[in-house]
């Protein structure tokens, strides 16, 4: 590793990580990353009880496309791009990640969104809106901003978060 | 009507339309209205080739509800609301109006707006959010603002408008 800096080594570290369309073998592994995340509800707005079947027939299905971060073998992270509105509207996407507890701090959120908008791109989007970023997920909120995302709006009391009870959400948008 | 001020006039004319809960019997009347915005593809996201059994099928089923404005037994609009987002943002509605073209300029949109806000808090919402009134409608957002809501954000070019491309959208948000 002598002579690779800091960035070279992030590189490096990133080309280890593939990115692949979710299929019915990844789904066991997903749900493992994604049941946490419900049953907290610190973060997404889905049913803190939502049920596997429930969450395999939307991460799996149109209008989503869906992803899946894999290094080793392994699942880390998984994504989806979609539509953020009907045919006028469907030229911004909108998208979800979650990062496995296991690949905490390892930067594959950050991997996830820089790919996410590369495939976006290639799919057609011009730009990618998040609808309510909590504003408490702080390290969210920072992670997009740091990789290009504008807040552009804030949702007094827009998410009712488990813990915390009404606490603010933001729009963020990145052109593509 | 000696002695009754403007607003008092205003009042007694709101007497004289009702709402009601969209049915079966309202459809054909509500399309002729529906189907113009659509086929005009400048206010609202939905495909300007939007069929009658689409719009039907979205319009008459949950998770809307649909409300009508009738005045002398003619549908002067159409409205509805629906939680804006899944479980932990669900205590925010979001909502469409159009008016009728024959009706235009005689405050129905100003009377579906505020009714559906009374409606709204019995359903048990605390906010009403919007999610992409289009910039060129100034006269909307004029409305919207006169009637309490804020512009909390500003999403670039997110509509392509039929006629002048792509133009900015507005978030606009009530707590009720």
């Amino acid at each position: 590793m002598s002579g690779l800096g800091k960035e070279s080594f992030f590189r490096l570290s990133r080309e280890m990580i593939d990115f692949e369309k979710i299929n019915a073998d990844h789904w066991p592994e997903v749900w493992t990353i994604l049941e946490p995340v419900f049953r907290a509800g610190e973060t997404y707005p889905y049913p803190m009880d939502t049920s596997e079947a429930e969450a395999k027939a939307y991460w799996m299905n149109p209008p989503l496309d869906s992803y899946v971060a894999v290094k080793d073998g392994t699942v880390l992270g998984v994504f989806y791009i979609k539509p953020n509105q009907p045919s006028l509207g469907a030229h911004v996407c909108n998208c979800g990640y979650v990062t496995s507890p296991a690949a905490a701090g390892q930067g594959i959120g950050a991997q996830m969104c820089e790919w996410s908008q590369i495939e976006a791109r290639r799919l057609g989007y011009s730009a990618m809106q998040y609808n309510l970023v909590v504003a408490t997920n702080t390290r969210a909120v920072a992670l997009w901003q740091r990789l290009g995302f504008d807040v552009v709006g804030n949702l007094p009391k827009a998410f009712k978060h488990a813990k915390l009870g009404l606490v603010d959400a933001l729009v963020m948008h990145k052109e593509l």
